[in-house]
């Protein structure tokens, strides 16, 4: 019996690279696929770069025009690690290509640019899938079947929160995400899009928003910065919170930031059900936190179930052993290789991440306008 | 030496009731405050209930007129423990009579008679004290006291909850708190009104906000109340969502309900501030929170810090004995005996409780009208 | 309808004494016994803190002779908390005198004057309890109700400790605690004896222990006292380990030390059954953790049920109010004061806490002999 | 720059291998090891299992028979996923050939064949390597480095569990790990060991046990086995308690089993040292613990640290992005690795893993004779 493999070409070679290059090395190994998956071609477009880690991170081979490589006839997978600002004309080359396309979160940095490649993604006929990994930890993902069961009730209320100090502790104030031109959408859109995502992969769209944002001064102890500073200095939103009116009903809360002293990374949520309630949080990402409303009197209260083989994505023979940041990216890519293999769609695809471009994208003109603004659906 | 005594008016034989005869036996033996507490007379408008409570509550006499009662000459402190809907012609007939006045919150249902009180209490040159037990915990008070003497900066994200849920196993559908006639301010005054005013002790004025409001269906399973149903059942908010900005720049989410499974009585939150950022939870209420930005690099993160006698409020000889509903509430009233003993005023006085029936009024409009609301200063 | 009451008189002005007074204060408050309690004398050697201690803890008298006062006719409760070498000399004169007698813990500092304490106990036919305070947390007794009905199976493994860091933090090297001739029992006996009681209490008689306790050198930073100073300067044992095998078959670790840094005062256990485990820790004393053998698999773990009315000792109208220890302290007392009322008697009496010092000889005797010590039965 | 290959011939095609298959697939991906490593040959003798787990698992050849394959001129590494009681033939075999040996933990069932393997290192010269995983955690690996500093002072209190669920759960009483025969030291040798290690790696050698061993009965609720069950049944211990003597003077308790339900796999410790206490727990194991005592009195307390890049073995650019299983195994083999490659030794090697087998059989034969016994040195 042979196997089927999958060439992958990735993109970027920073930090996202290596994330994804542990995933694909981890991914059929942790279950078995029936495929396997060869790191092909890493491109950087600095060649220095491109070529230590491709060494480094066990690709074939380097380059540093991606514009060539993504045409290669032995590529079956393009995976977008560029900042924002550079997925749209390289998921376009992509699928014109007729490459699947796997593209880091958020989709882009307008819904402009993400509803071209949207409609792209569904006339190209690939499989696309953007990198929302934290809606793929086994907590959240039984959180979604029970939901679909119908075992917790009819949602409530939500309120989710994503937390960083990184803020506060970059060292290079000029780097790409602390810039308007290249990081686009802010704190809301970088990893604001994550806990919407999450959101939306439960309870279903958003329908309208209310939204503060704001601008830290850069460097420490000074509060917000001034209007002036803020456009003179192409600083981004690094921070806002909003409320959010869903189309089944939920109401929620949503807040981030990036200079939450003490939270390294915190994905969060609470949802409220009318038979049950149930809490998430990235850092104790193995716990399933759930309370039901019918036990006995005496026996109320949070169940805490370290996620295992009985719950889904659950590959390690025991709860317990330790779900990180490798296994919840190789779960992540597992869906996306397996929709391949099957020749299926997998989720979060390019149209479903446009759909979190434009609540972003409404949270953004709410902050702007200080009124409710209805999601574009 | 002889001590000054203060002879209690108490009024409301039910769950407070008890909560305060707690406190008032307890909170001048936890910390000699010079003076001591009689428990003279406890009224209840069922005078089965005024005659046994008083015996098991330790008042010497019981009555059923809160009338007659307030404008007893030996009377020094009046304590009001009755449905909100009663607060304001009870507090102005006492403050009439020059008594000092102990109100349980929200200080009314609505802010013009909120406005009535808290004028007639300036005017009365009387102490009055608004029942926010919450914000006396010492967590909260070393909270204020740091953010005060400048040592965690300039407040940046707030984001508060309160959460119960009572509004699922309340077996009396009647019950007073959940008629609008009766419990008047809904959730949002009930509890969402103990983390307004805990938000404004530590971060000052709330000046906007934009909420959504919900009334659950009764029972079980059902989800949201039909309009029809919540009017013509004349049943009240349980539970909403707002954001809020504050005078000194800081913005924040707010959070209320009386449906969230397994939270028994959580009150909750979050607060970054240039310098530091600060976490509190009323179910492990003994622990001061706090992450510092000025850390060795590998020592940053958040710091558990048991309160004790070290810290505002700790009245017993060493952190970890145990701090529980008693003993805040003695700390409650330790605030407003020492304000009468020494002839200074205390906090939160009926002036900065109409500021939180300001902040409840604007949420419910904002709720209604959908757009933000300014509160009235 | 007359209330029947009962007069106390407690001996020692110090922090059991503010404690003491606090519960008497409170338990019939909290829940109606049917009964009051008057705080009648305050018996203190130093008169100056005698009548300081009186007048701030609410006691009508107070005096510096506690053998006068022990005899006086209108005594119904002699309360005993003063350092441990006393409690035997007190103890017998109050049974003596007929009195109902509460002692602190340990009953004494060795098996002898306890076991003389526990036989006038048994012959006066007085209702005698020990101060084993944090067995009556509702969620010990919850745990026992549990274990008593069958529901959690037969016990296998235990695991307990209590830890503070009191023996860093104190500023005076000659309180009684630390000298032998006064501490007597040493930490194994000041603390380490809540956690046998405990044990005791949930899972019967301990039979057998090995032990190791060691003397921690005065100040910070050196290590174990060297023998000769240990002896030299009637140094206590500050902290110890010791293995248990229960009648019962259940086996256990105990451990305890007053140098632990960061835990304030820390009870804490682990019990494994063949249906269930639970887990206590006073730090959060409101949360009964219990784990279940039948459930389903994808539902297995951990529940963390905030104790409240539904639970023994419960009189707040909600869980989550909040456990501290005044209410913990009002709970024991009323279970003192329950019994006198009834005519029945409590637990732990004098007869349980002798078994328990059966348990520290024996801990004692094993640390020094190096070998397992069978408790004497 | 060519970068020097390594082969490796993995024995074993179950649970482990898939673990150390994971391990040597992100180990050079995660830190640039200058190396690159090839997964060679996989052997299981059940050929099947052989030929389904290398393809799966990314090995390029299968085969069934390892007296062959260890032989193999192009093999670097040999390791050894199987039961330990095959663990020392087919150690010895791949030493005799020269090479590098990586091994499961325990080393083996019993000393005598332990000491053989570690002569055997010895003589070889070759690295090897036992998988003692979990102390490779970066807080632990901190706290190790603290400790060596002399940041925490002097060692005083050790506590320490390893607990699991899986003697409940597992649905094969003929399973390996539950025969004498084939599991060998039981629960005590299976997963005490790793705590065992780990106690030993921070605090150097125990010199002394007092131990209690016991066989639950299979199946649920009927408690211990009887003995005739036990040997009958060839049944393993799955639980114990047991004391420990440091040579350093720190005094510890130690307890194992895997009877506790709702602990899927925890690995605990608490230390208390004389100017700081530590706490780890797998089950949070991003987060380091740490209490120092010379901090300002108001501050005192645990800070939680979630390691990251700050931390030995952070490779990821954030902390709180996650730890898993793997990311743990894969530190553990770039130890492994980078010894190979720089020529050095790793730890823990076979000749500390025989000390860990001593302290296995003292705990043992404490547990049978009911004494202390020293550990052989």
């Amino acid at each position: 019996m042979t196997r089927s493999n999958l060439n992958v070409l990735l993109i970027g070679g920073g930090f996202m690279g290596k994330a994804h290059s542990l995933a694909y090395a981890t991914a059929p190994i942790a279950t078995d696929l029936g495929l396997s998956v060869t790191r092909k071609v890493l491109v950087d477009n600095n060649a220095e770069i491109a070529v230590a880690a491709a060494a480094q991170l066990g690709w074939e081979e380097s380059a540093t025009d991606w514009r060539a490589a993504v045409t290669r006839d032995d590529i079956d997978i393009v995976d977008i690690c560029t900042p924002p600002h550079m997925h749209r004309e390289i998921a376009m080359a992509a699928m014109a290509a007729g490459k699947h396309v796997f593209c880091e979160k958020p989709l882009s940095n307008d819904v402009a640019e993400a509803t071209e490649m949207a409609d792209a993604a569904q006339a190209a006929g690939v499989v696309t899938q953007v990198g929302f990994n934290y809606r793929h930890t086994p907590a959240v993902v039984f959180t979604k079947k029970l939901l679909d069961e119908g075992r917790l009730g009819v949602p409530l209320q939500f309120r989710a929160s994503y937390l960083q100090e990184t803020g506060f502790l970059a060292t290079d104030p000029n780097r790409w995400r602390a810039r308007k031109s290249t990081g686009g959408s802010g704190a809301a859109g970088d990893i604001g899009s994550h806990i919407i995502e999450i959101a939306e992969y439960l309870l279903g769209d958003i329908v309208s928003v209310s939204a503060l944002l704001r601008s830290k001064a850069p460097g420490y102890g000074t509060g917000w910065a001034e209007e002036s500073v803020r456009l003179g200095d192409d600083l981004i939103d690094d921070g806002g919170v909003w409320l959010a009116r869903f189309a089944n009903g939920t109401i929620g809360t949503f807040a981030c930031n990036t200079f939450a002293l003490g939270r390294k990374n915190r994905v969060y949520f609470e949802l409220d059900v009318t038979r049950a309630a149930t809490q998430f949080d990235w850092n104790e990402r193995e716990e399933f936190r759930v309370a039901y409303n019918d036990e006995e009197p005496d026996h109320r209260g949070f169940r805490v179930i370290h996620t295992g083989p009985e719950h889904p994505g659950g590959w390690w023979k025991l709860a317990g052993l330790g779900t990180g940041y490798v296994e919840v990216s190789a779960l992540q890519f597992q869906a996306f290789l397996s929709a391949i293999a099957s020749g299926t769609q997998t989720s979060p695809s390019f149209v479903e991440a446009l759909h979190v471009q434009r609540v972003i994208d409404a949270v953004t003109r709410s902050a702007e306008g200080g009124q409710w603004i209805d999601v574009q659906s």
